[in-house]
């Protein structure tokens, strides 16, 4: 298949077009860069030092013979670009992971908003509207969030994106499947429940064949191919905006740190392996949307723990204490979370969990790198509204977190 | 009251600054006159002949002594300009018009698809984060469009916004109130989806107090303040664009054509007067939102028709004969539509109906500025898909649109 991967220069992006060209696909990667020219805006480095897009894919090329091909285009500024690429390659599927994907970046300021949701929305726009005007057949792969369907406490499993309720019509109960109603937690998270009315709409009037991942947070490094050559690298990000809780806590760790729990650490949330999120990825491929006017939604998630209890874990393998600090997101003190994910395991995905994975990420990224770790970059001082501020400028908490 | 009206240069914009310019507000309009150009680029202009927004302003002042101030801002490009305008005159209230409303626009090609989303939807977010950024309490109050709920058939009236549903968890039945489902029939309908999520996304995490007009087709020209002097006239649309099929009847009525009806016209659409659009923007101004972290919503239409019964109510005051042509649009051939508007008449609206209104048009409007007609302009060449492009590309049916 000719597979188009945009965002194939970022954190999943660049396993998957690995993963994807070792299996004898013709791999092309769209990309503008963005998430290497935010590092450098922020001052951040990947704990694990990336080579250059041109550097990785020679050494692709020189370690397995398969030739990845580069495209530098911004999908969202560049409409025209991404429409002639549409329509020279025609390419069977498309993965999308053309986004700005950290919370806390999408939070720091007026400005960081709506790049975000300029980025997000109007790329992921511009994508059907291309691929409505070249008339083609593509299946789109999107990498959507679990946070589309909020953090709050719900008391059941969360399902695979739709929802059957009941309403009341005039005395008559009808039973109706709807979107499960999106209650997004970030400016970031907001921008993928708008691509789901994208979606919905561009399945609906175009029967664009759509499938949405909605998925919980990526850990791990490393994939088989990345291992394969140490120019293949993958980023590991720590600093506060795009390092996640889990590399937060390993970072600490390694330093010698407090493992930083916002709040209470009640916070439930889910996660995946790296290596898994690909491996859905590659079952999602091979099985398209069989309705091509109602999109395919998969829970992308294997496991679900809650921040205290990951805290735990890594305190229990490498003694870090625990430090509560001021939480600066606005959301729920606590909450449960059960996802549902039986497609992917129907589909035959056998998940790598985090008790059995993570000691490998203490030794051979975390210490391993230790010595390019800044501890000054780890805090996360995105606050998400103007109360939280008030409440953090005026007390010495900010400079806990 | 401080107000500003962006897009206040527009259709109900326009009428909307005057009554409240009128009122003894202070009225600022912000307008990139994206309006004006799109007539341009159609090649299509108003039916009434407008004067420019200075001239405009300069008779308002003269006729009335009102004083209204003009700021040539584009929200969705000019973030800065409109951030720092906010900062300088702190407004208590923003009505915001400044959204591309046509569907068929919409529809017309890929640009015109992205042009529309990232115009509606990131000059939508920009206000957002601008009153977020300016730390302000001002009241959003935004005109959205009863499309964002579907012309399917429901067979129950629809609520002002939300949805009380029954879920079942795990057999227990929960009770819980939902944004009613988006289900847009166009790209411009989508936009206004978007609109609400980004909405209920400020409201819960800033508070900010948003009221959601979901507005029905507008019909009548002038206001009580249009018609005070010619240089106040309100625009009248009938392109195939920008008129809506009401003004499609009137202006074929106005020159001996038969009436077009799209498939069998038994599509039924919501409609307001726009005196009464203006009198429920008033009202809504009136009543913020009591808890700011939920946006209130009204539905803003006080009848609704089946299109053949509106063709058929011209076809009695006029003698004008109907004819059935192609739909351009992918949409149910029929439905119902019956809307709940409690809200609005328990707060004192009383409305304007079709039957007493509409010969005030056909003969003050349609009839008056007939010279100024290119019946040329009246097809809606605006095609909903690929699908129904080929079906009239391959048929004789376009011409007769």
């Amino acid at each position: 298949m000719k597979i188009g991967i945009l965002g194939g220069d970022g954190f999943v992006g660049w396993p998957t077009a690995l993963r994807l060209s070792n299996k004898g696909h013709e791999v092309h990667i769209i990309d503008n860069l963005s998430r290497r020219s935010i590092d450098q805006d922020l001052d951040v480095r990947s704990l694990t030092p990336i080579a250059s897009i041109y550097e990785r894919i020679d050494a692709w090329k020189e370690v397995t013979g398969h030739k990845i091909k580069f495209h530098q285009i911004d999908i969202q500024k560049e409409y025209d670009l991404l429409s002639s690429w549409l329509k020279n390659e025609r390419p069977d599927v498309i993965v999308h992971f053309a986004e700005q994907r950290a919370a806390p970046y999408s939070m720091k300021s007026a400005k960081h908003k709506c790049y975000t949701v300029n980025n997000n929305v109007s790329g992921t726009h511009n994508l059907m509207a291309a691929i409505v005007e070249q008339e083609l057949d593509t299946h789109i792969v999107h990498l959507g969030t679990m946070g589309v369907y909020g953090y709050s406490s719900v008391g059941a499993p969360i399902p695979e994106g739709y929802l059957n309720v009941n309403i009341d019509l005039d005395g008559k109960q009808v039973s109706k499947e709807i979107l499960y109603p999106a209650n997004p937690g970030s400016v970031y998270h907001m921008t993928k429940c708008m691509d789901q009315l994208v979606f919905q709409y561009y399945a609906k009037n175009d029967n664009i064949k759509i499938t949405d991942l909605h998925q919980g947070i990526v850990w791990g490094t490393n994939t088989e191919e990345t291992n394969l050559d140490e120019r293949l690298i993958n980023r590991f990000d720590y600093d506060g905006d795009y390092g996640t809780v889990l590399n937060r806590f390993l970072i600490q760790a390694a330093t010698g740190h407090e493992l930083t729990v916002h709040g209470t650490g009640g916070q439930t949330r889910a996660f995946i392996h790296i290596q898994d999120s690909i491996k859905c990825i590659e079952i999602a491929i091979q099985n398209p949307p069989k309705e091509s006017s109602k999109v395919k939604i998969f829970n992308q998630a294997t496991e679900t723990h809650r921040v205290i209890d990951l805290a735990k874990m890594i305190n229990g393998m490498t003694g870090a204490e625990i430090a509560y600090v001021q939480n600066p997101r606005n959301e729920a003190v606590e909450n449960d979370l059960i996802v549902k994910n039986d497609q992917f395991l129907n589909l035959g995905l056998n998940p790598v969990k985090l008790k059995e994975g993570l000691l490998e990420e203490i030794l051979n990224v975390a210490a391993k790198y230790g010595n390019r770790i800044d501890t000054e970059k780890i805090p996360c001082v995105s606050l998400w509204n103007n109360d939280i501020k008030k409440a953090l400028t005026n007390s010495a908490l900010l400079e806990a977190i």
